[in-house]
């Protein structure tokens, strides 16, 4: 058995390999012209000054938490596969961001020396390099620890997920403000006040805006997939774990791996595809490559599991396959439900509602964030019912495996959309012509699509990734009799832990919601100052201080990134050494079905507010600069930190407490 | 035993006789000048013909619930219970609000002849008539049952709840989402674009907004608060007649009739408080009314339960007294935690956002909304956690009765509100001096206030009746083994419910914010369109159309009202009888959680938006007109539906499924 274990780590530095290569191919094209590369420079810097302040923070939260873990009794190996899993997933993140502002600069000057197809393969690599970056770093760091610790320390290998989760909680939450801060704050004065476009060169907060793409959607993003990737396969390992005397023990835990193996080899053949194709128009290179990588992984991993499954193995090799399929349908479906609701007849109906005010298109977004839960919800309980059917919760883990095995293609696509966005930001502060933007323009409304898929599979595949993490804490916490933990819903002390677990995703939102408001806030009166105070800056005569508002943004988020932090990591030791392990389990249930109602609505009212002001953009119902058109962006506004900041946060706090509760399960005797 | 059962009935009937009185008294005063018994005629009418068209889709609904129920095996007599339910709760709001529109001309009369203290004393007496019916019409309805057909068919019983929250169901969505299309679309006309200020009476839809205020906080609070009244009396029926083999048990299922009984007569002395103390300010009156019965009711209570229980009752008679008080102080406490979120900083917070415009209005008030959830459901899981430790589920449900007991004068105060609210309308409609409108703008404000903490205090009540509730139908469900149902949180059906449920209350609340914005649409072009044809409009010279506003505003309630009902009252079966008992037992727990965090968010929210434009339009931070103020109207625009339609819907919504379930209960073998 032994004989294959050492294949995901060197099958991961492979991966990384790869993505060096990509790095150099992209870095190979031009930067371009001087007043690109210096916007690209500031970009480039204020998104790596960040990053510093960032982990200057994370360090010594990590190191608590790590010193925590290692004096509490969990012992040196979880304490060492925690700092794996935070140190894999910040550089993922730093990877990931290093190469998308180097890839934005150059996709804006090759869509103005070289045409469409190229700036589509640089902003695609680009985010490839993001996508192969995640994939390998979770191989390498899961499964050298399985190779090297799983034998004698099983349970260890958990602390690698809390590792990575308090850094992905981190990111998102962090950058997720800074994006939003930004980008609401030079939205209000630039577009609204001063009537200036989008990306003008004049507006002080525009640098800002751009660096938060690259924070938020690419480093927050991109480690809040890690962070569910290897969320799902701990689960499966530890699920696969308590099946004691089962047959095909083993191999069910290292199956996890092994698909994600495969998943990385389907997500190059997939970047490959989209690199053929993209001769094509770019929507259709992409749309091949997002549904050509799981077509292939399905397949492979059919014959992978047939291979390494015992013919005795207690679930049928045939059923496991199906829960995969399961998981890997469920989340496109998912996907495609979002691309409905934020791309779709809710979108021309909410940008009706802006030729009554901004009142009505509060309220029909809001409405239809709240339907958009519907649907996904439904395909969540049928991918439960469906997968715990075929291998019960073992299903359910590895489900979410097959949602995330393709975690290279997927997240590369994500990533694409705002390397594709900042190049286009880049275009018009740089004053290059129309006809480069449009391109830009092309590139990023491909990249709207694709993230809205992605938006969504990203919370269906947290959804599972937590609830398989959660079964796995039923199913590792000891009890008096030697039995699995009894969650009843009858038990007060379950009822009160969900209550509790309940209020805790609003509690964020709001904390997030705020820090936004804050943070913005004050880069308005900045931006404000600046065009009163500084002497021919409207008329493009002076230089704005564009560094001054990207320090606001940098030390809102960093400020107001802790408590939620602080939040998430404290509250399942509070109320499981407080309240014991019932309530706890009552918490995670409560906690997860409200963070997932509140990722889908925010997230989907967020995304569909943003079409409906790009749909009235395009000319529609009278376009740009009239009353409907200011009452969009009013949405728009609102959406912001909805999709962005609080929305995305439900993800990885859910997550963040399974996993805690998780590792801290075998203290909850 | 049997000699007391016929109590409750009897002073049920007293206090409908208490109510007729006080009807008699209100009615002796004067109506007022030609003008104002005009508008008063016009509102009456209004709401006399959109409750009877109410009803007149309720009746064929409601034919076929009690129609299903007769031939679906649960038999004639909880056939007879549904229709005594559907019945009480009924006629309860139509007594209510038929009195209240005649207290509302006579309130803002006295206020313009006699002074504050009569215009206090006429707008209480109207809102106590609708608190004596409802908790007399209660004590009747259940009373009677139980004293009638308990001994032979405990279970038929539970029909009176079934049929008093489907009454409910109806009558606070359709009364919501009549009184808020007419509330958003005679403010966005009249306010923003004619620039009219609010109840003036060249305003088409001005007579619909007094109109719904009457349909939707008076007739529909009133119903709701009936539901939740009748649904945790007989709840602790349910409970306490599982315990086959308890000494006590008799006497624990007549307990909460009996505390109803003297929270009737509470409720009376509190009324009497209110009176007695109207001659000082009428903050202190209501103040000293609200506190007074509650206390009065749990110093009795404390007595009744000595005497009632035997001394071998399985619980001790204190740890049940201590219940009743847990879920007494409980209730006040929710209330005052959502005073504080509508009416004290963060109104402020809001107010000083509106001066960066509508977006960051919404915003705050959004984060407002999801932190003001916290506390609140913290207390929830306090009192669930107390009063399970005093006397298990029955604990609950006895914490329930003790918030609800005083229903008489909560709902006296709740009602007086609107009447207050509909006084100040009519004295502007009818030109009325300024010192009329400053009595009636004091008595409003002091009836905003109690209605926040009504809210609270209506959703927290409304929590604790569903879970116990839901407890007396895990308690009913039979099972192979003989033993309670067990819902496991590991089980997947009931994760699989527990989803459906979840996403259930979203799926409502975006039904009914649509139903809002699309009526409120057609009110704006209506509004709209009679400005601009009919001549001498605006110069005072011509009047408006004002029954056709009511006619839209009653046409687009009872068409939209339909599809929620449908929905809460078929989920149930649906799921009970095709994935099972575990899959329900699991969707009324996601359903509880989910509707509890949207009520309170919802409301709240609203609440908020509210205060912070009253804030404003007080002459704070520029006051009424200016830029700031604007920005404030747009989140009190959407906070309209958000208070009082989506969020009033949820606590019924829960309920309806709860009851639903238990009638249900028996045949899900």
């Amino acid at each position: 058995m032994e004989s294959y274990l050492h294949i995901p780590p060197l099958l991961g530095v492979f991966g990384l390999l790869v993505a060096l290569a990509i790095y150099v191919v992209v870095s190979r094209y031009p930067a371009g012209n001087e007043a690109v590369t210096k916007i690209g420079d500031q970009i480039h810097s204020g998104a790596m000054t960040f990053m510093r302040r960032e982990y200057s923070y994370l360090v010594p939260f990590a190191a608590v938490v790590i010193a925590i873990v290692y004096f509490s009794g969990l012992g040196l190996y979880t304490a060492i596969a925690v700092f794996a899993g935070a140190f894999s997933s910040a550089i993922a993140g730093w990877l990931g961001m290093y190469s998308a502002t180097k890839a934005n600069v150059r996709t804006a000057t090759a869509a103005s020396e070289s045409g469409a197809e190229t700036a589509l393969s640089i902003a695609f690599y680009g985010g490839s390099i993001m996508g192969l970056c995640v994939a390998s770093l979770g191989l390498i760091g899961l499964g050298g620890l399985f190779y090297f610790i799983s034998a004698d320390h099983p349970h260890a290998i958990e602390g690698f997920g809390m590792g990575a989760s308090i850094v992905a909680l981190f990111s998102r939450v962090g950058g997720g403000i800074f994006t939003k801060s930004a980008d609401v704050g030079a939205d209000l004065v630039g577009k609204l006040e001063a009537g200036i476009p989008e990306d003008d060169p004049r507006n002080p907060g525009v640098i800002a805006d751009n660096v938060g793409d690259n924070v938020g959607d690419i480093a927050g993003m991109g480690s809040d997939i890690f962070e569910s990737y290897c969320g799902s396969m701990i689960a499966c390992i530890a699920i696969a774990g308590t099946f004691v005397a089962a047959e095909g023990r083993s191999a069910m835990m290292f199956l996890p791996l092994a698909l994600a193996s495969i998943g990385l080899i389907s997500s190059m053949i997939g970047i490959i595809i989209v690199r053929v194709f993209s001769s094509l128009s770019p929507a259709s290179a992409l749309r091949t490559g997002t549904i050509g990588a799981p077509i292939v992984f399905i397949a492979a991993s059919y014959f992978l599991i047939n291979a390494l499954l015992p013919e005795n193995n207690i679930y049928v090799p045939v059923d496991v396959w199906l829960a995969v399929l399961t998981g890997a349908v469920g989340g496109i479906v998912i996907g495609l439900i979002t691309e409905y609701y934020t791309g779709s007849t809710p979108v021309v109906k909410i940008a009706k509602s802006a030729q009554t005010g901004p009142a009505t298109v509060m309220i029909t977004g809001l409405s239809v964030g709240m339907q958009s839960v519907v649907l996904p919800i439904g395909s969540i309980a049928i991918i439960i019912y469906l997968s715990t059917s075929l291998s019960d919760i073992y299903g359910v883990g590895i489900a979410a495996v097959g949602m995330l095995s393709t975690v290279g293609i997927t997240m590369a696509i994500d990533a694409y959309g705002p390397v594709a966005d900042n190049a286009g930001g880049i275009a018009e502060m740089a004053g290059m012509p129309p006809e480069t933007r449009e391109i830009t323009d092309e590139l990023d409304e491909q990249g709207n699509t694709t993230a809205a898929i992605g938006k969504g599979f990203a919370i269906g595949a947290a959804a599972l990734a937590a609830l398989a993490i959660i079964s796995a804490f039923v199913a590792t916490v000891p009890t008096e009799d030697g039995e699995t933990l009894k969650l009843l819903l009858s038990e007060p002390m379950v009822l009160v832990g969900m209550f509790i677990g309940g209020a805790i995703p609003f509690l964020v939102a709001s904390i997030t919601m705020t820090a936004v408001g804050d943070a913005a806030f004050e880069m308005i009166n900045e931006i404000r100052r600046q065009f009163k105070e500084i002497p021919g800056l409207l008329e493009g005569t002076a230089e704005p201080d564009t560094e001054k508002c990207v320090d606001i943004a940098t030390t809102a988020a960093l400020k107001k990134m802790l408590l939620p932090g602080v939040i998430a990591v404290g509250a399942p030791p509070l109320v499981g050494f407080t309240l014991g392990a019932e309530a706890l389990g009552g918490m995670l249930a409560g906690g997860l079905l409200s963070c997932v109602l509140m990722a889908l609505f925010m997230a989907n009212a967020g995304g569909a507010w943003d079409n409906a002001k790009k749909y009235i953009e395009k000319g529609n119902l009278g376009g740009k600069g009239t009353d409907t058109h200011a009452a969009a962006v009013v949405g728009d506004t609102v959406g912001d930190p909805f999709k962005d900041t609080s929305g995305p946060s439900m993800n990885i706090l859910i997550n963040v407490m399974a996993i805690v509760s998780l590792v801290i399960a075998p203290l909850l005797g």
